[in-house]
């Protein structure tokens, strides 16, 4: 199947008009693109436009792409006419299993065949949301993490009759308009990041649940200790830097022992010799050359921004 | 006891020269207090400058105490000499029990009686460490988290043998000296943040182990999804914002079945009536009142302030 250019792409189509497909709307206008937004009911369009006028504030001050305006949005209840010249397609209908897959079967005979037809679904597998699309090939999940205009996270995976060269298109393409894609080879039920955040909520609850800790000071210790740092650098990176000169390396043999504790009710897997290898080679490859110092002045520099951040805005307790 | 005020403190001793010791001579520096750093070798004083002067460049940029200087610091070798006047001792000897309960032997004769001793332990008990101590009722322990003169949490707790009284005292003068302290009841291992931190580290480990994701897209998942989120609000008042108008209860009820889903290894605890409630008014007194929308805006403006960090100086990966 021959492709535009991620580069060539002009003109977006987002159904949905709630806080996720609204919200991917506001990201596309900020990065230039033409935006048709398809809603059910054209009764959404003022709530639609309030999401987009508040993301606007947001995405003036980080920066527009130039050409950007929210006067190239286009708002219509006409499914046909909304993908019938449509370069890119980002789905956000509701996550009901049976309103996607009758979605679907629509959109696989209106959207042209060389369009890529994106999901924003949290929890659906695309092997079931493709499962009566006439040309499914070009369906992948793109799952956006919210506000999808503020957070670059966007998780891909495809269903068993997508076209591997659809995603890895599609993984392009979000690049290319300053997404943060994450290729899955199979589907992981939570994907990767809400599974790391779905740990930290079980661990939080159980403490909560056993008086461990109350809500706030659950809170208090996300957002002054691991937090700051999580936003600059992941949890490999951060040991890596942790690990002092030696690195990962240094902070496995150090800390490896800890993953017997009962530090959280999660039992950690063996860190057997291939675990160990692929964590300190990643972080090798991930720190670029870079050497300790740097990523520490790198890091310190990030929590200095946050600081000056929670200086201006404070933070949420 | 009567201890003097907490806005009365000037003098501050931090023993151990390391990292961690050297980070937090640098925070108190910066918030313009008299510091004297013990260090078992006087050969340590050039990497406990250079750590400083590291520390100095991210501390002015946030913002100097009136008065704060490099110039009021200290170095001795003498232990004696070092906590004689000191109005407050922060403890960061090296991680070894038979260390600590040797330093604070020591320091229960020489730290004049009404100054508390806070030890960084990330891992020891108080109850072990004051064993030995002749004076344990104003030891306390204060956990830091790296770095210690950018992030202000401070984790704490005190020993079978300590004074409430020592443990309250300790946290308001951190909180006046610019931290953010975390009063625990009881003894927990891993404390809270450490936990939260350790509930994703597991989970990231038995992903990579089991092919579902490599180090270096659980980085990429953190940094560009749940981790910015944290840097301003934790996970109970993130869920309270995802919740919309109707906050955590709305979330609950919505997601609440999710706790049954295999999204993490970890298996939730069952979500009582009594649970439900304690996450439902706690957000709603952390929300101090704020409206949804005035919590959205709060969360969207610091992910904008990440954004620019993030276009001044990149992530990790």
């Amino acid at each position: 199947m021959a492709r535009k250019e991620v580069t060539d792409v002009r003109r977006v189509t987002c159904l949905g008009a709630g806080p996720i497909g609204g919200g991917w709307a506001a990201h596309f206008l900020a990065r230039g693109y033409d935006v048709t937004v398809y809603m059910h009911d054209a009764g959404e369009e003022a709530a639609l436009r309030r999401i987009i006028d508040t993301a606007w504030k947001c995405l003036e001050q980080i920066g527009l792409a130039p050409g950007a305006t929210r006067d190239r949005l286009t708002c219509t209840t006409d499914l046909a006419k909304a993908v019938a010249n449509a370069d890119f397609v980002q789905e956000s209908v509701p996550e009901v299993l049976a309103v996607k897959q009758a979605v679907y079967e629509q959109l696989g005979r209106l959207v042209p065949a060389d369009v890529v037809i994106a999901s924003s679904t949290s929890g659906l597998s695309m092997s079931d949301i493709q499962a009566r699309c006439p040309t499914p090939e070009r369906t992948v999940v793109a799952h956006p993490f919210n506000p999808p205009y503020l957070l670059p996270l966007v998780e891909m995976v495809g269903g068993k009759k997508t076209d591997p060269a659809a995603l890895a298109w599609a993984a392009d393409f979000y690049k290319h308009a300053g997404k943060a894609p994450l290729v899955m080879t199979r589907e992981v039920p939570g994907f990767v990041a809400t599974r790391l955040q779905e740990a930290v909520w079980r661990e939080a609850l159980h403490m909560i649940e056993n008086g461990e800790a109350t809500p706030e000071q659950i809170d208090i210790a996300m957002v002054n200790g691991p937090g700051p740092r999580w936003a600059f650098a992941g949890p490999c990176m951060t040991y890596h830097i942790g690990g002092g000169e030696g690195g990962m390396e240094y902070c496995l043999d150090v800390f490896g022992p800890a993953l017997k504790f009962p530090w959280t009710r999660l039992v950690a897997p063996e860190l057997t010799p291939e675990l160990r290898k692929t964590l300190i080679d990643s972080s090798a490859e991930m720190a670029e050359g870079r050497s300790f110092s740097d990523l520490t002045e790198e890091r310190d520099q990030g929590l200095v921004e946050i600081a000056k951040a929670w200086q201006k805005i404070g933070k949420f307790i």
